[in-house]
């Protein structure tokens, strides 16, 4: 019986509260921990993903917890002045106007390097690898941001979907699961990342709801809500809760 | 018959040449190979310590790459105004004067990231270990520099000597040594990190420079340097390579 969301991210935060910083951060751990607030959607996700293939939540929380650690990395550094000169982030100071800039990009650093040593906790090195291919996916969206210069899909879909996908793609990378069977889990989780993405724009009012209006955003988020679906329904494992939460991500508010 | 040092530095210069960086990551890679300028001497010392053991530089380069990218990324972040506040590198403008401050906060996070991938392309997860231990001790070093608190020896161990003995520790997570014989390698990489952090502030005319006299400092070199020869003697493997390089960087002047 696979557990529901809420058991889960109440493992989460108590993996994430316990989580052992390297001794040499030091203080630095203050503004690390301020960075990791957050709804934990995607460690989630990465455990349910595991739960639905018969993967044990603790064995999946290391790889769950490095996600959100690079989450929140890119989140202190594109927050920076010299990036999207953010002050508040989920309605308090972001780290550096907590913290000062200094501690915010080693914040970011030391949070970056923490997800890799969690990642490379995992005997093989196939969690660390779904984790670095994310971030550098995520780290050429934000130049392109920047620059004002990629459509708005390609940059979302570095920017968001990478993460996302990899949160599903951590659980992969722990299991042997038949090329068919990753083949069908790798295209959910694309679909899923694309529906996070579309909502995403929604929630915001940018993106695809500048190039097509909010109607038609809204009619591409249940279209890629039902093709998440079906994707779902081709699977070979208990993927009840799973849908569950693609609904709440399809018509998620904040 | 090992490869003198030039050789090896021949062969890390042509093969960041010719590195494939993401293609996510696009024109950040202006930004990312201006960083990458340098001695070269902590892959070539990577290379040096595998060539005496036996294995081929072409299958370290991948791992002497990763280090000398953590080397600039650690640069790149350090030189920014609200860190050290440096408009220039190696007599060229810094990465954050030339190329502005959102790149170099990117170019940094993504030389350390495309380090982990070229560490994540041996089979085991060994090398990476390797990387993000030193990347963490780094930025723990980096932490405590910038709040002033720290003693002299204690930060520059984290800052300098930390990433050079990844050098070497790199080229013996590819080799299965005995325990016994691993540990004199570790010892000689330890205390040839203290020679290269003593000879840094002698350079610099700060840490121990400033805590001793430039006299006292000069003899704790020349100690460390003695030491270092007594741990390459100690070893099984041809170190004539390795004792060459000990005595250049006990005398280097930049």
């Amino acid at each position: 019986m696979p557990l529901p969301p809420s058991e889960l991210r109440t493992l989460v935060e108590a993996y994430l509260d316990e989580l052992d910083l390297t001794p040499e951060l030091g203080t630095l751990g203050d503004p690390m921990r301020h960075a990791l607030g957050g709804k934990r959607v995607r460690p989630v996700l990465c455990l349910a993903t595991g739960d639905a293939l018969g993967i044990p939540p603790e064995r999946l929380l290391p790889a769950a917890a490095a996600v959100e650690l690079i989450h929140s990395f890119s989140l202190v550094h594109d927050d920076l002045p010299a990036m999207d000169d953010d002050r508040e982030r989920r309605g308090a100071p972001s780290v550096w106007a907590q913290y000062g800039e200094a501690a915010a990009v080693l914040a970011g650093d030391a949070l970056l390097a923490e997800a890799f040593r969690l990642g490379l906790s995992y005997p093989s090195g196939a969690v660390a690898r779904e984790l670095v291919e994310a971030t550098l996916a995520m780290i050429g969206g934000q130049w392109l941001d920047i620059q004002g210069e990629a459509p708005g899909d390609e940059l979302h879909r570095l920017k968001t979907g990478a993460l996302f996908s990899a949160a599903i793609g951590c659980a992969l990378a722990v299991v042997e699961l038949p090329q068919a069977e990753e083949a069908h889990w790798r295209a959910f989780a694309e679909d899923l990342g694309l529906l996070f993405q579309i909502v995403d724009d929604i929630l915001d009012g940018d993106g695809l709801v500048l190039e097509l209006g909010a109607d038609s955003a809204r009619q591409l988020a249940d279209e890629a809500a039902a093709r998440v679906r079906v994707r779902l329904g081709e699977l070979d494992a208990d993927t009840e809760v799973l849908l569950g939460m693609v609904d709440e991500l399809a018509v998620r508010t904040s």
